[in-house]
């Protein structure tokens, strides 16, 4: 059974796909300027449950998620196109006035303006396919695949935060949520925080070697990383910046840290000392980029284990 | 119940949304050149039948729709995004690889590069959104708004045969078509042909002073282009183009190619004489634009009717 990543590795293959494979693509657009553009398909009851969410929320995460993508450019977002596909019982109703509402209060926010796309009808499904494009000077757009023996990792914010949320979501514990550490874990996972400040700061001072957003969880981007970059890594257990709002689920949170994904943090690699610009989000030095092609170490105390792609839960 | 049409324009004024409402949007792209880019959703049961057409006719079509817009423009397409979501069931087949292969196979007719997009899983139909970007002289661009009072309409190649074909489809007569012509109808829905040299020949000669894609309808998208261009516009029954396949089906066609859409021919208005080019397919003069804003006037024999939205069909 393929997964999604090798069949787009085969297409890249097959069809002699250059530009695919990071989290934007990227096309030249003037003597000055590349343009990086980015597609994120949600679909109900895959990317996101109407009985657990807003629709505001769900216009905000379809934009954040992109800009995210973008973010991890280090570009600045510019104009997007939504398609998005109804069925008819919720287009009769305020849904997707709500949504765009969502929506637009975080394009507002990034100056992203909304030029196109298109409206259909689902048999029973919302469907939304979110479309970004931004600016990064010539040249100069961060890739995953720049990574070099020796450089530090470094990641943004906490993670965590959006997994938990989710596990609280799945134990259907929304409505008796009372504490305040489980709704930002909630909010965590349903309206993301897209890292455009960080990726333009990283951007501007031409600091990271490569960098990607973690989407699919720490363990699983940081591999994708590896992978373009064709190193390894090695970090360390507890560098990292496990989400202090996940001691309101359990004690152990590092399954949560590493295996699970939508933080849309940024993971990025760089031979400099990075110091946090206290206008911006608190960044972490987790590790180092390694010769040891494909293969990701994790050093708890002082004994040394391989990583799985999964992190160390199981999906 | 507010229709897709409304819902855009209500968008549109609530958000002050500029650049919708033409088959593409348009941003600079340098100082001599803009992009053009338009998104077409298309979902499984609304849009395309898996027992009515093959994958890679899927995956032609997925194309031909956005390259279709991208001609509307007078544009060259360049670059696409393709965001494909497929039910589990459908992922094991070889659905996702002749989908490509007919994608592919139209891409490389048009030098258009697959940059990116995004695969995902449904619960249950196949949904795809295809994105395509071209290029335009700066300023060039050949918009729906341009028309004026005089201009002659112009219509490219033959109308109402994709209709014709999806109501053999519909009257489930696929197994049972003998004749060529009918085979034709159903390839005129299934396989479209965009019409990108044309509208780069409308472009190159800077000839057409609006131009609208045939994709709704001759009577919807002359409708959507007077109202662009705040304009009428009074067609004669007997010079429109209707395609010859239809005789297989019945004598009286003119409800397929006024009513019917899919054809993807160009609709567009010019001050000139437009000679046919012999290596084009024709172009046929089917009346004139009026001051008489919002009104479609259709002369038959010597009496004149208003033409609805919907041709004479009631979908």
């Amino acid at each position: 059974m393929r997964s999604e990543f090798q069949f787009i590795r085969n297409i890249k293959g097959k069809y002699g796909l250059g530009r695919i494979g990071d989290d934007c693509a990227v096309v030249p657009k003037d003597p000055r300027t590349d343009l990086v553009v980015t597609a994120d398909l949600l679909v109900e009851d895959v990317d996101f449950r109407l009985d657990w969410t807003s629709p505001e929320s769900i216009g905000h995460k379809a934009l954040a998620v992109s800009l995210s993508d973008i973010a991890a450019m280090g570009a600045t977002p510019k104009w997007a196109l939504l398609s998005i596909g109804i069925p008819e019982c919720i287009w009769h109703g305020n849904f997707v006035d709500k949504f765009y509402d969502g929506w637009f209060r975080l394009s507002r926010r990034h100056k992203v303006e909304l030029i196109g796309g298109d409206v259909s009808r689902t048999p029973d499904k919302i469907v939304i396919d979110s479309i970004v494009a931004g600016e990064v000077r010539r040249g100069k757009a961060i890739m995953r695949s720049g990574a070099q023996p020796g450089d530090s990792i470094f990641v943004t914010g906490e993670l965590g935060g959006a997994s938990g949320g989710l596990s609280l979501l799945e134990a259907r514990t929304k409505r008796r949520v009372v504490s305040r550490k489980q709704r930002e874990l909630i909010d965590r996972q349903l309206r993301p925080t897209p890292r455009i400040d960080i990726g333009k700061y990283l951007s501007r001072y031409e600091v990271a070697t490569s960098m990607i957003d973690v989407s699919d969880g720490l363990a699983a981007d940081l591999h994708h990383l590896c992978d373009s970059s064709s190193v390894g890594a090695r970090i360390e257990l507890d560098k990292i910046p496990v989400d202090g709002n996940l001691s309101a689920i359990k004690k152990e949170n590092y399954d949560f840290a590493l295996g699970g994904g939508e933080d849309f943090e940024l993971l990025f690699t760089s031979k400099k000392t990075i110091i946090s610009n206290p206008k911006l989000p608190p960044i972490s030095r987790i590790g180092e980029i390694t010769s040891n092609v494909g293969i990701v170490e994790l050093v708890e105390n002082s004994s040394i284990l391989k990583l799985p792609r999964t992190g160390f839960r199981h999906f």
